[in-house]
């Protein structure tokens, strides 16, 4: 049976240098995950990217972009606000 | 014989609100284009998500997320040094 992305492999990219999300990703890859999925907000995206492509591109080639989709999530700030935001989620698999 | 993303349909997303690139879209989707490629690079891709999303979420919800594609780019910075930078690709249609 197919190994779907657990909450056990999702990786979510907030403001930290992105190589620690890449290793977090590779770690689960490593050891026996088929699949993590990347996932970001707001201006953690275009880090999320920069997280996939370090993945395949730098360390593990064999893993393959399954699918990426990206939605719309609403979120309420500190004033109690409810504001949209854009996000992302990137399915790595080998 | 279908229409497939040519250069006049290209937009490249910057440091501009994202209002502007989802303005510049829908006005070719709505002259005839079939699809248009929303295109980033760097910082730009959480805009380039956000552009993808007013459009079909607010103003085009007949439009469809046809494919994403990112990728990793080389550009020289003004030192002449060579950077990676990565990049994505939304293809949007109706």
């Amino acid at each position: 049976m197919e190994q779907r992305t657990s909450p056990d492999n999702v990786i979510y990219v907030g403001n930290k240098p992105p190589m620690n999300y890449a290793l977090a990703a590779i770690t689960q890859l490593s050891s026996g995950s088929k699949e993590v999925a990347i996932k970001a907000r707001g201006r953690a995206i275009s880090r999320a990217v920069d997280v996939a492509e370090i993945i395949r591109r730098r360390f593990m080639p064999e893993t393959k972009i399954r699918d990426i989709q990206i939605a719309t999530e609403e979120v309420t700030n500190e004033e109690g606000q409810k504001l949209n935001v854009s996000s992302i989620e990137i399915y790595l698999n080998k």
